[in-house]
């Protein structure tokens, strides 16, 4: 195992991508994951506002481009292998999942097979989602 | 977008995997961050202690089965796409991270250029890790 001390870090991998964890900085629920490319990563240190990148639409994405609820970085933190890193965020407006719940985990398991919603869904992903 | 309530989740990957955070259940620190294929998501669902697949090794793993740093699996949860979940845990032992810490995110950043240790080391690799 090497020494994650002097490793590079961000350490992105073949795809240019790192996995982003962000938190809630105030309740400490995890509210989402998302990738990160370099541009990302340095948008979000630069304006302190989270910044992923979409590997289905292929191109960046500030989070609450459309929503309005962004997520303002209070600190950034970067696991030991250096492919991950945790923001802690200040989540503005409603919640951070697109389908209207404050985090994006909002399913829950017993048994790997059923899945229940133990969230509330906060607002109506139609109102706060402009219609394509 | 379409509905989560319907997918098909877990949603693994073209690579057979999905990411799996894993954060501590009583004093919500996210402790680190791996990846699951579908034999260790489905033999920690059924056992209740967390287990991974490595990219590098190619392999599943218990987490802990070397240190003893098992994670007792309180709440599992998925998120909106499918393709992540979160586990909530009990973490027995020191610390989650391989490098000594409690959390593999134990260095931050300002600038996102130099990264400061941001946790105290909690036990030593070379004590808990058998040498190769």
């Amino acid at each position: 195992m090497m020494s994650a001390q002097h490793s590079k870090v961000p350490a992105f991998d073949k795809n240019e991508l790192i996995a982003a964890v962000v938190q809630d900085a105030a309740n400490h629920q995890v509210l989402m994951i998302a990738w990160m490319n370099k541009e990302a990563f340095d948008l979000t240190v630069k304006t302190r506002h989270a910044h992923f990148y979409s590997r289905s639409r292929k191109k960046l994405w500030k989070k609450g481009e459309e929503s309005g609820h962004i997520q303002e970085v209070q600190s950034i933190h970067v696991d030991c292998d250096g492919d991950a890193v945790l923001l802690k965020v200040h989540q503005k407006g409603g919640g951070a999942c697109h389908e209207g719940y404050r985090t994006c985990f909002f399913r829950t398991t017993k048994d790997g097979a059923g899945w229940e919603i133990a969230e509330k869904r906060l607002f109506n992903p139609d109102e706060v989602y402009k219609k394509k």
